[in-house]
């Protein structure tokens, strides 16, 4: 049987080995929401970098480039980390780069860990993401973005959500996984008001986010999954 | 109203700052549980150390001393890490010296980091323990010890049994302290059946120490609340 585990943020990562695994990166509020949602209204693909200095050489390139930091846009940039801003029709073709607090960084962590496969997993794309993972049979791991180093809610949620429904056809290999399908089970039959406790929602709010934050618990509204091809995420 | 939060593992410890804050050190499986057993049956004090060599160091110094690693009692020392090793009435008004595989490091790490105060938690003293913290109108830290830098299933659920008691009186801050609830609310009434899934139940199990688990899971049976003073574990 093929294994399951969680990493609940990016800094426990030393602790596993992604060899021949399936990583799935998780940053609900909103760096994987907006990739899906990116790619699922036509941009053609996505660079994710870590940091400013890098997105700012993409857009030396010429490329479009997206920044977010502390849950803002970084001046200077085209683009924030708000999926409504990927639903223009002009994005349609383009590449973009991207850099955000957490998410991005993940991404690259998961790709320099060695996994085999880095795929972009959110509440939009849930429905398709679980179907893939359950035929893929190749073990997962279940990468949560976090918030700066730290645990979130959101993320953690998520991966017991995905957890919930492939446990009974994977091994679960460490105590994260119980962590995570207990908060999801714990905020399932409400996860807005669940999801209200959690640190960045409160940040995002108070933001003027409130309509991202909806958004992205939109549960299997996209069919594609994103995935890393070299330094590109493109549609799998 | 003070403030409570959650260090899911000592590896996180960088993203809490512990100045004026009481810490709470747990490690249901077993080193806290050795502890308050230890004390509660008369031991004077415990001198908990982070190495082999250290622990060393206090037997040349002709102190008894206990060493574990893999769950089981390093060759060479007094005693082992188990609650039943601690009850022996020739133990009554000694000190002895403690290295484990997880508790006793994020004890000293706890300490290192600044902490007000560093107590030790288990279910054996956990309604003593609530208490006081409720008395004690501090802010509070439980530092999860989990398994080398691992995030693990008891010591989260212990948290989110306290949490679950303290939450509406504290301000909790961080997530963690959400994802450790949520844990103890899924397990809260079958707490032996819930942590069978642990990965450190299971070493246990292997190892022949079903009782000692037994024994750890037992609510409030003693009285005592061990602290840190200088390098010595002593009841308040």
């Amino acid at each position: 049987m093929n294994t399951i585990e969680t990493c609940l943020t990016p800094e426990m990562l030393r602790h596993h080995d992604l060899t021949n695994k399936t990583v799935v990166v998780i940053d609900i509020f909103r760096a994987t929401s907006c990739i899906v949602t990116a790619l699922a209204h036509g941009v053609q693909s996505i660079i994710p970098v870590g940091t400013i200095a890098e997105a700012k050489l993409l857009q030396n390139k010429g490329y479009l480039t997206a920044a977010e930091r502390q849950g803002s846009k970084v001046e200077g940039f085209d683009l924030d980390n708000s999926p409504f801003s990927y639903l223009k029709p002009e994005l349609k073709g383009k590449t973009i780069g991207l850099t955000t607090s957490n998410g991005t960084q993940a991404i690259r962590a998961a790709q320099e860990a060695g996994a085999y496969e880095v795929l972009i997993g959110a509440f939009l794309n849930i429905t398709v993401l679980q179907e893939y993972l359950q035929k893929r049979s190749q073990s997962v791991c279940l990468l949560c973005a976090g918030w700066k180093g730290k645990v979130n809610l959101e993320d953690t949620f998520f991966a017991g959500a995905v957890l919930n429904m492939l446990a009974p056809t994977f091994t679960t290999i460490n105590d994260d996984c119980t962590l995570a399908q207990a908060t999801y089970l714990q905020g399932a039959s409400n996860p807005v008001r669940f999801l209200e406790q959690s640190a960045h929602y409160h940040r995002l709010e108070t933001l003027g986010n409130q309509d991202d934050i909806t958004f992205c618990l939109q549960k299997g509204i996209y069919q594609n999954i994103p995935h890393l091809k070299g330094d590109k995420l493109i549609n799998l």
